[in-house]
């Protein structure tokens, strides 16, 4: 492992969310999210962070099934572009170039060890406001909505995948993260760890899968600016009739304040915010806990929710259902 | 230019505060400030913020005159301080290695270009709390404190100069900071400018000095998880006799929340919190505001403070006073 | 006076407030403030705050010039509403009873001694949320809106008035309200005087008016939850190119947080967060300010903005101006 | 029942606190919550927080069991004083007259129907801030503390209680209390309800208690000033292994923003902040909640935890635990 760490990826882009119901999640975005719709193509919609200097942040697909399409990383620059394009051949995950679509140049697709989708590049055309709706403030991509949560930009991404050890390799060497914080079993094995690639304390998760399924997403969060907000934001949800999962809380592992609804496609998505918390120090080393500490419950003591853990979409048809070490009961889930 | 952004140095480490009367600035930081005293050593005492995993965030040393002394930023790795101290001799302005103290190892020591003192270094001991003073959750340095503001860590430092086209070059040649926003005058010319070496917004701040003097402080800054601890810690400096110089507001440039104060010392203390708000882009494209935006005031339209561009630490005894392109007059300054 | 405080006066119930735009007026309430427009009739638009009881919390009435008109304020019962019609009638300054409107009934009218209009009532048709609008919670008159400042109720009125002695007989006397805090100049004349009929630290407020008018407004306040939702509005307002006169603060007297702005029709608005802050004691005695200490400014040290004093509305059109006595200028005020 | 509501208690006053462990009981007091020590009798320790005028805000008192002792509820004049005690005297509840106690004059000592112990009073000598610790602000009773969960005052007292309809007959009639929210059983018969003497939406609660005892404490609750404040506080707690039982949260009757504690004595303590929440109208119709709409959970989906019922102060020693219409388990409770 290098001394210094990579910095060839710069942060999450946006993300593909699949949804069988795609008219209520836009509206779910745009409307209690806070965010505004910039485009459509064929069966998808584009919308946008207040704060997101790229063109876009989350694409809506529709979809007989929930869950994440692909994954868009911008790298840092045009030469740890191709440092890790070829690195990702190297691991036999690649799949190619393929045109960019709204805003995004030339993306070089892969997965990840258990199927994610992943794009990464480096072409991408900054967000313009229409006439008529520009900022107060020319340091701010698109004018504060004053709507639902206003949240601010993605924070991060929670894959759930069958093997976590091999994604553990794959981060790090094929992409150059950094590892910050993990579970690890009684057994030594990591369970779900957290990676960043900015200064950020994670960007990119992984959570074991109790289903032993792969290509599934566990949640999709955006950040917002003050816990105050993901206060205020559990009231619109409440009144939208928004499933709230569990939350308003603060996490034992990375600290930060949470709350975890489901989008009406039936996707999880997280509102967070980190207060001013980094990890700004280049020789960080990762923070490790163990099942029995994770079994006290988050920072305050709320206990795990009982559909925390087999909850991710796109749902497991059939079959039995790993209920996990902590015993939670396996649930019904929506669609 | 390179055409990926340099990430040599991690961030500020900590800086040195000089105090005519050092047991009330100390007091300032320990009792109003939520920092812990960790060491004392002739005539300066170590102070640690909660959330600083090294071992100490300001150095508060008695002197007859205020202003900042050494600020000691951390290099990325034993590489990356390597090529920044051949880039700070190639420039001429370093000053040779020196011992490191209170758990900073072997610190090369130089100037920027308007005399203030820095050190850089790689070499830390991380902060390792007293028995009895664990922190309830192992990802964090020290106990919450429950005292006054609560700063989490140091954010930023603002240095006043006399010749701020010279610091442009400095900071990005030198020490591999990034341009983020500035100001700049109706010839062109940069009054004040904010870099960063993290994706924080601004690491390094400098202003022109409208006394014409060089090596003098504007403010230190320290951030706050919420704006909310702000607003509260307007109340501790309330009950305190803490002056209250202006704020709470939010700036226009970086749209960080603020709060100004004076500590016992006479220098200027910043409370900030920046919300969700980071530069992640790694193409940035600095802002620039022109005098005629800057005159609006700030981003809800509290207009600047008389006192806000003369004072500065150490105050100027004497001679003549540039009262500013936006014609504030001068004041009489403590100490 | 009596020993035990008159509580005749159960709150204010909604004020109605004349704009030469009244469309932008209506929409300033509706989009910005977070209200629900809830009936037309004629040039008036009634609108209502989702935590009012009533039938609505604001009537915008289109009229040449800006200002209040009517104020409502509810009795706490029949016979409370016996007693102070008897004591307004006593007083002389009774006008007789008209029909109430949109979901008020019977209405006393009256002036204050310095020609405000006042309606007092005790019929009040509760606000009935219309179909596919109800609240998830049933303890609460409307849904939460998520749109903009979110203001929950009315707070309180401000009035200018030419003779505050008069007002400080008035009050208490005819309507039973209490004296919590005042402004006493060097002379042992009030200024300005904050009354409260709720155990709220004040509802009714007047001003000396520097113009030597009669009859206007200095401004309508409305309550937020939080402080927070007052830092947020202000980017709401800042984003919808409204003015924003003064704040966001904590006011000296009363140690109300606040934001002052100006609605498209001139009035001036406050949102107010009083925190957990109320008069509970039985046997208040009132807090009395002199000049010396208003001086000092806010509570934090913001000092009185140029416009505070002498804008009120309607405007006024000519003539000399009192510059009052802390000598702030006198400035051209819209509409 | 009179049209018009009385208003002869003016506020809860005082509470008295039982712990076998009253150093720490008063450590809790002081340091956590932000109270200030301002006298000693006996066994007993009288604690301020920072904005009550009146002598002391809790009492602590030495005990082998835990749980409440006297609660003081002041008249809101010598008249309704004499009001309320021929009520208490004609209900057979009284005990007669006492010395008051450490700023509290001549007070009337009572129980309700189910033992716990009352005084009510009117003469009541203002809390005198010590020479050196003046607030800055002369409406303010002391300096705000900047400590902990800097509580501002006490807010509510809620008791177990046998015999609920009793207690539901009791409020209004012998104290004037007027009911604003109620939970009914299937069986029509309420199991808790919120009574409120001031505009507070409840100052007063009853809770059936599922061991069939009587005289015990649910919880007393104290307000702050934001939710923020909750929110700091629970890290408070968490760092000096104060037990949180549940929260922070929202009820979904009456709305509250709360967290639950246990004092180290094991008396339930709950932060709360109702926001700009007020029951203005005079005619208020109470709201009545169902056991399925309780079984509900919280505003935001937390489920009622298994100690919330069966925890009370003193504990009970044996017998049989009636485990309540939702089902929960009787638990080991501490103390």
């Amino acid at each position: 492992m290098p001394v210094e760490r990579s910095r060839d990826i710069a942060h999450v882009g946006a993300v593909e969310l699949l949804s069988a119901v795609p008219d209520q999640t836009v509206d779910f975005f745009a409307r209690l999210m806070g965010m505004s719709e910039v485009g459509r193509a064929g069966d998808s919609t584009y919308l946008h962070a207040w704060d997101d200097y790229e063109a876009f942040t989350v694409k809506v697909t529709g979809s007989p099934r929930s869950g994440i399409g692909r994954t868009w990383i911008r790298a840092a620059g045009p030469n740890a572009l191709e440092r890790r394009t070829s690195a990702i051949e190297a691991a036999g995950l690649g799949r190619g170039w393929a045109d960019g679509e709204h805003g995004i140049g030339a993306t070089y697709l892969f997965t990840d060890p258990d199927g994610h989708e992943y794009g990464i590049y480096w072409d991408s055309d900054w967000y313009v406001p229409p006439d008529g709706h520009r900022p107060a403030l020319k340091n701010q991509a698109e004018p504060f909505p004053g709507r639902g949560a206003n949240v601010r930009r993605i924070d991060h991404v929670n894959y759930l995948a069958r093997d976590i050890p091999a994604i553990a390799r794959f981060l790090p060497e094929v992409l150059g993260a950094r590892l910050t914080e993990q579970i690890v079993g009684d057994d030594g094995v990591p369970t779900a760890v957290w990676y960043h690639v900015s200064d950020k304390t994670y960007d990119l998760v992984y959570t074991a899968d109790w289903t032993g399924s792969s290509g599934r997403l566990h949640h999709v969060a955006f950040a917002t600016d003050q816990r105050e907000d993901i206060l205020r934001a559990a009231d619109v949800f409440l009144e939208a009739g928004i499933h709230i999962e569990t939350g308003p809380h603060k996490h034992a592992i990375q600290q930060t304040f949470f709350l975890y609804v489901w989008e009406p496609g039936g996707n999880r998505i997280e509102l967070c915010n980190a207060g001013a918390r980094l990890v700004l120090a280049p020789d960080w080393a990762p923070i490790s806990w163990t099942a029995a500490e994770r079994a006290k419950g988050q920072a305050w003591g709320l206990k795990t929710i009982d559909t925390f853990h087999p909850h991710g979409t796109p749902p497991v048809d059939s079959g039995p259902v790993d209920t996990g070490p902590a015993g939670s009961s396996p649930v019904v889930v929506p669609r």
